[in-house]
């Protein structure tokens, strides 16, 4: 079996979000499509061991916020590389309350959904909404999974589907310890401001460690 | 409810294959995903009323052949727009045979699976495989379905999750009657010889409606 077949599968780059208890939150996704047109419905796959799963299980709903190739890659390392259980993932990234869900501004479009079936997998629960509203928010172009990894040099999370482990860091890079980003840039990584912070998962400074 | 909100999903664009009594069949999806990565399992989603829907259920096994930019559209309309119910669609597309399952010669990548679940919604059944073989066949980018309607001009089937009724075509102007493919051609459509075909479906000019 060749893992490089699953990478010519195409995704885009979702924020899926629910409500915990009135407080909102949710997790980055690759894996969300429409599946009927009529009615309209959409399913979204969720790794068991994230937060939102329980949460979206205990809601009974959820929204896709739609992220654009100049979203701000910031947003998905928020959502892809931190717990929600711990830590409020909203209280970074602005949002919009749209019919009833918890929408990302900075973000394409919405699509937010009503739980009216889900399937179990070996690792993820795979919930299907009856959309409930949905709307178009801008012309910029979506974010394909392609981009991310291509273009902004993204990663992926352990708890995606599609997640590969990468061979170890060159010796002597500073590796990200929460998303796994590689320090390439120009200056030296000793020379950076203590602001600075990852560019993927937005983790301060001290989080990286030489390889 | 916004219906432009649901063009913003990425996809790609697959032939989905299967055995229909020994007989090679399937039709083109562009909704198909990695679910879990151990054990590697992908899902698809097929119209019920897609003769690839009853054989799948009754084979067990079905693969996925990705479909590349440089990829013949036609292979999409033959796959797409004819039922493979009273049609040989591989009679006219090459195929060879992989993990025992019908894979499309021109693509750029593969994916066999044996169905361990299935989901019913209102109109499309969901199968989850256990991905029995996988391979990545050529460097060429893998298609998107953003590719497929915006650089090649395609146009997405009735069945599929993703169709909405385009706007009826401008009058005077020729329409196939099998994909909705509207010709927008140099030549005088009634200058084009009686060997001219669909480039979508592949379909003969005798297909052609005027608006």
């Amino acid at each position: 079996m060749d893992p490089r077949a699953f990478h010519s599968l195409s995704y885009g780059v979702y924020i899926v979000s629910t409500w915990d208890n009135g407080r909102p939150t949710g997790c980055t996704a690759n894996c969300a499509a429409q599946i009927t047109s009529s009615p309209a419905t959409v399913m979204v796959s969720i790794n068991k061991d994230n937060y939102t799963n329980k949460c979206i299980s205990d809601c009974g709903h959820f929204a896709l916020s739609v992220l654009a190739e100049n979203s701000d890659p910031a947003i998905i390392g928020t959502f892809g590389f931190r717990s929600g259980r711990d830590f409020d993932k909203f209280s970074s990234v602005p949002y919009t309350v749209l019919d009833a869900m918890p929408i990302v501004q900075d973000s394409c479009a919405y699509i937010a959904c009503k739980v009216i079936g889900t399937m179990d997998t070996p690792t993820h629960t795979i919930f299907l909404g009856e959309v409930t509203g949905a709307e178009k928010r801008s012309d910029n172009p979506p974010m394909t999974y392609a981009y991310y990894h291509g273009v902004i040099k993204g990663k992926t999370a352990k708890n995606a589907p599609t997640y590969v482990a990468d061979a170890p860091a060159e010796t002597g890079k500073y590796v990200c310890s929460v998303c796994g980003h590689v320090y390439t840039g120009n200056v030296p990584f000793e020379d950076l401001p203590d602001s600075w912070v990852c560019p993927i998962c937005g983790q301060p400074k001290s989080v990286f460690k030489k390889a």
